[in-house]
């Protein structure tokens, strides 16, 4: 018999004042639901809508029910919540064995209860939990029937019958092999745990195990990204914590240098404010509070005892009626809470940590503090965007170099039925809607999957040190037509005299030919000045261009910016930014909006400014991003809109990379590329007389100046 | 001698516990700044500059300072405080006596520490408070220096110099009268106190108490709108309690029936979620929580004692440090406050309440409550925006159907040095930019002031009752040449099986000729569905018109709709917004979004939506708007995203009109509007073999029908 999650004190009730209080709470929000789910009577429809249907949405609920409804059981003793789950499950019974595939099938991966396999082994994955609380207490008729009918016929479909999808290394197959594995735990049937964890062979080249070893990178970075990676956590962590009761031996959170648990902490860390960083098709509004990660914080803690996940509790303010959830809620109000640290931090991608990497850099604590993100893993699968060497800034809780996301809205069926929108692909895939360079109007990859499959950028360096946090990576392979090769350096650097620090951006490419380079930047913000002098379109507004997101951008105006002159302000939720970039000989300024040519409105219309150099194989891009200032509408006072930033240079020399940054007040900072790996190596050179010596890859080098100097 | 406010325990200071918690963090902010300024040294530098620049934000400190010393020294009696307050003094009678006009004088109003003599009667206003504090501990020659040198100056030269402005009926009046008022009181000189309360030719005609009889409606409600009327209640309520400590036989809280008080509520009452209605010149952002409400309302409760305010108070967070602040602030720590209670009010506009009003309609409590507002006010004089009969809704915290407000960006120096841009007369003024009917694609009253001064609507009708609030107002002089008059139904119904009542617009017009009826709605939300199939401009954005607000709206597209094609649905924060209308034969539709004609970058880009008949001398329009369903994404919940009505339409007989409104469900209401405002008389019409009976000028009729009838 399966070794179940048991409660220490188990027979009390939400309002036994026993419980700490946010479990109580969690209690009763499921006694809410269960209470009115038991009310309404048992409803197992025979399948028949797709996401979003009726049947669909009744097949989640009742699986929600029988896991919270068994989970009560446990807690309460309350035979009711017993018989709901028991007798759901021989309702489930009855139908199962009539059902072949779904008739609303979408795709090759056709489930039974639902239209796709993945929601069949969602319900797997509740379901059999549910079970597990009540299992023991059935009598001998009833444990046979949901045994043999219901859970022996679903493992068989998900694991034979669906084998394709069950040996993937996919996040669909962790689902899959969570399902089938916690219900050979719960039958007692060996076959179907080994199949589970090693898959269908038996040869460890599938299943869970494996899944954990080659969809984490070694620092737990999930290569679809955070938004996918948040919903993998929980088959992950909650199939492993029933391989830790039934098989302790396996030490399965041990595994990979406890890669599960490191893949946690990355989730975790790969937010801003609470909200994943929104790589790939991701739903820009999920944050922490979400099912999966409730789970997986609680089991997380169970494991590891770690103090900072109590702080991410009681920021989620949720958790889950399960032991360990209870464990949790009772450590989190014994106040054995420590701050959960964001830091800068370097997340490698791909199975042997050599697929590139998501840099994070962090200035300052808290839901104002600055991060910068810079992009450079590799495609992430089908969800994949073409945003090779991309990049976001935040700041004071707002998103201010932006990356659109998925073009969805979930649910919504006027919508082309809360599925991706065609503006998923024609838009927010594309090159141009990030922060990522463009060669010829082309996306990277030409916009070809199977081509961003086999490549991914090099992350070169990455560097934190007090002042001065860096990330350079590279990547040759996105434009193979055209031979360009790309490195970008992105760095958070102090100045002094500054509240923040600047956030700076060299790019340099070199291809083979001439070809136009775009570099756009999406921002968030109202213009407020701008150092050129645009030629506006102000009485017509006409597209950029034919294709590859280009047919979705209104072209506002665009100018030649004198040396001086490159430099915009604008104005976002009380601050200023100001975004200042060396225009190089000919440089073309586009400033433009997201909204062209999407007949049904599905795009959101957001700004954006387009660097453009035409007629060369090579060119440099430096760009520094400034917060400033304050706007505060309500008590009539603006300090600060004008950049406190008097120029900004680059220099070439020697193979080296200078950016000189001086400030109104007269203070100097070269931040200094070598592009050379060696910490120990030392970098001479002299730019107008000033020699500027530093060591390894890049430096922030102060010249001084200003008044307290 | 003056009767100057007295604190009942003074000689404490900021951390002892005797203050309650609200006065003391005041009373720590305050002695933060006082001491900066003392510690920074007193500079009272030679007036240049124009509002924004050096010397003009120097004065300002130094009244800011001196007012605060003044009350720091009344409640601490730290020597230090008197110093600073005297020494500054010292240094305005050094320079009061050398100045002539301000050199950046803007206008015929010109002052002498600022560019405009509003500026210097609030320096007033806040001086002679901290005069007052320390007058009788000063030495006689330091008294009779200030006493001579600066406030007998700057008396003189509010009230005689600057006649004109002084005997204004007009806020700017307000401010220079209570300044010499107050001036008076602390010198003894009668004459300055008699000419504040009466003007400068003593009859009345002029003066403070002649600005409380004309400038605020019977209701107290402020002819500008209500982000002038939050400016204004400052020197009214202070002078006001200036008066009342001094000659309290005035009663002049008592005046015209508790104007003051009514005024204060008022101002109150004109918000949603604390924010002014954007009525009018106004900056958007401005709150309850701004200087001029911590005073009034601390002086307001001194008068009233109504616990209400504490509520304000508690949320605004902030007081005054004068001896009304703390007796508030006690009132607010034993737990005297009785919630505010945010109503379904009319404000009557005009001296005698005859010249138009402003009604609030309010459907539930708290900061998510649904609040609809009619402005069928007057013009407003110079920063009123031609807009008689808009509106606007308020739903879950946000503006849904919204008013632009002021084009300008307060202190901006890259926008016209924080003036108003020139888009808030291309724009922002005008009635396109409204909720607003337009004729001929002109702005009410051509947009000439002079002319728009002369007339305003009349409000017929105004009721509030269990499920049905209603307000209708009309007038016929806002396009006297094709001689247009136009009447407004607007209304909160509830419907049976919808969560929140419908928002219903029935707006009638009739010409003496054929005209081009436009009816704009600017909503807030993202299109997610539209009943309709518009020719989108897609490859290329024209612009609607050539002038009047028109040349700044770029067309996404128009359709022709049929009669069951009236509506679209948005989405904001979560909730799903349908507005639908009866689309009368040939009407088109036009989608939009402001912001061309936009050589600067000035305009926010909203969407907005117009009704447009041509050439017709009469148009009927009618719509409702509902609020629906949930969109999470973090929950990936998604409910009622489709509209739960089922159909509206609208008959007009025998002079009536009825709009009928079914449901999804089945259910039908009609509101029948007789437009006769005799409560008693009954009415009744026969539409499709049903007899509506209902009595009085309009009433919501159910007709039943749906699952529990
Ligand atoms: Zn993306
Ligand atoms: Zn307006």
């Amino acid at each position: 018999p399966a070794a179940a999650q048991e409660f220490d004190a188990a027979g009390q009730s939400a309002s036994a004042m026993a419980y700490p209080q946010l479990f109580a709470s969690e209690m009763a929000l499921a006694e809410e639901f269960v209470n009115g789910m038991i009310a309404a009577g048992i409803t197992v429809p025979v399948p028949a809508d797709p996401g979003g249907g009726y049947t669909h949405e009744q097949h989640k609920r009742n699986y929600r029910a029988m896991y919270l409804a068994g989970h009560l059981y446990q807690l309460t003793g309350e035979e009711r919540y017993l018989a709901f789950v028991r007798d759901m499950l021989l309702e489930y019974a009855d139908l199962y064995p009539t059902l072949g595939d779904h008739p609303a099938r979408a795709n090759q991966n056709v489930g039974r209860l639902f239209w796709q396999v993945l929601n069949d082994a969602m319900w797997m994955v509740h379901a059999v939990q549910a079970y597990e609380t009540v299992r023991d207490d059935l009598d001998t008729a009833d444990r046979q029937r949901i045994d043999d009918d219901v859970f022996r016929r679903a493992a068989e479909f998900l694991s034979v019958d669906s084998e394709a999808t069950f040996n993937l290394i996919h996040n669909h197959a962790t689902w899959a092999t969570a399902g089938v594995g916690m219900a050979g735990y719960v039958l007692g049937d060996d076959d179907l745990v080994h199949r589970a964890l090693y898959g269908s062979a038996g040869d460890g080249e599938a299943g869970f195990v494996r899944q954990t070893e080659l969809l984490f990178s070694p620092d737990g970075y999930y290569t679809e990204g955070p938004y996918y990676q948040r919903f993998a956590m929980l088959p992950f962590m909650v199939f492993a914590g029933a391989i830790q009761r039934n098989d302790p031996a396996l030490r399965i959170f041990e595994h990979r240098g406890g890669i599960l648990v490191k893949a946690l902490n990355a989730t975790i860390q790969l937010t801003y404010d609470g909200y994943f960083f929104p790589f790939n098709d991701a739903i820009r509004d999920k944050s922490l509070n979400t099912a999966e990660l409730y789970e997986g914080v609680a089991i997380g803690y169970s494991v590891t005892r770690d103090p900072a996940l109590l702080d991410i509790a009681r920021q989620q303010g949720r958790t889950v009626i399960t032991p360990a959830g209870l464990e949790m809620s009772r450590a989190l109000a014994a106040d054995e809470a420590e701050p959960f640290q964001f830091r800068s931090m370097l997340f490698s991608d791909g199975p042997d940590g050599d697929q590139g990497a998501v840099a994070v850099m962090r200035s300052g604590q808290g839901p104002m503090h600055m991060a910068m993100v810079a992009k450079n893993a590799s495609q992430g699968m089908g969800h994949g965007h073409f945003d090779k060497l991309s990049w976001q800034l935040y700041d004071r809780g707002n998103e201010i170099v932006r990356d659109y996301g998925a073009a969805r809205f979930l649910n919504i069926e006027a919508k082309e039925g809360g599925r991706y929108l065609p503006e998923n692909e024609t838009w927010a895939k594309q090159t141009i809607a990030h922060n990522a360079l463009v060669v010829n109007e082309q996306s990277h990859f030409y916009g070809v999957r199977d081509l961003a499959d086999t490549a991914w950028p090099t992350q070169h360096y990455f560097n934190v040190e007090d002042g001065f946090q860096v990330s350079a990576a590279g990547i040759d392979s996105a434009y193979p037509n055209e031979g360009v090769s790309m490195t970008r350096v992105l760095a958070m650097v102090d100045i002094e005299g500054l509240s923040q620090p600047l956030a700076l951006d060299v790019l340099r490419a070199q291809g083979t030919s001439e070809v136009q380079f775009d570099l756009p930047l999406h921002y968030s913000g109202h213009i407020m000045r701008l150092g050129f002098d645009p030629v506006r379109n102000i009485a017509g507004r006409p597209v950029l261009g034919a294709d590859n997101g280009y047919q979705h951008i209104w072209v506002d105006g665009s100018a030649t910016p004198a040396p001086d002159q490159g430099f915009m302000t604008w104005l976002l939720d009380g601050r200023f930014y100001t975004y200042r970039f060396v225009p190089s000989a000919g440089m073309e300024v586009i400033l433009g909006e997201s909204g062209a040519n999407d007949p049904d409105f599905n795009l959101r219309r957001e700004p954006l400014v387009i660097q453009r150099v035409s007629g060369t194989d090579s060119a440099s891009f430096v760009s520094v991003l400034e917060s400033h200032g304050l706007y505060d509408g309500a008590t009539e006072q603006t300090i600060g809109s004008n950049s406190q930033i008097a120029s900004l240079h680059h220099v070439r020399s020697h193979g080296y990379d200078l950016v000189f940054i001086e400030t109104l007040a007269g203070q100097e900072v070269v931040v200094a590329i070598s592009w050379d790996n060696d910490p120990a190596a030392q970098h001479s050179v002299t730019i107008e007389g000033r020699e500027i010596n530093w060591r390894g890859y890049a430096a922030r080098v102060p010249l001084g100046g200003g008044d307290d100097t």
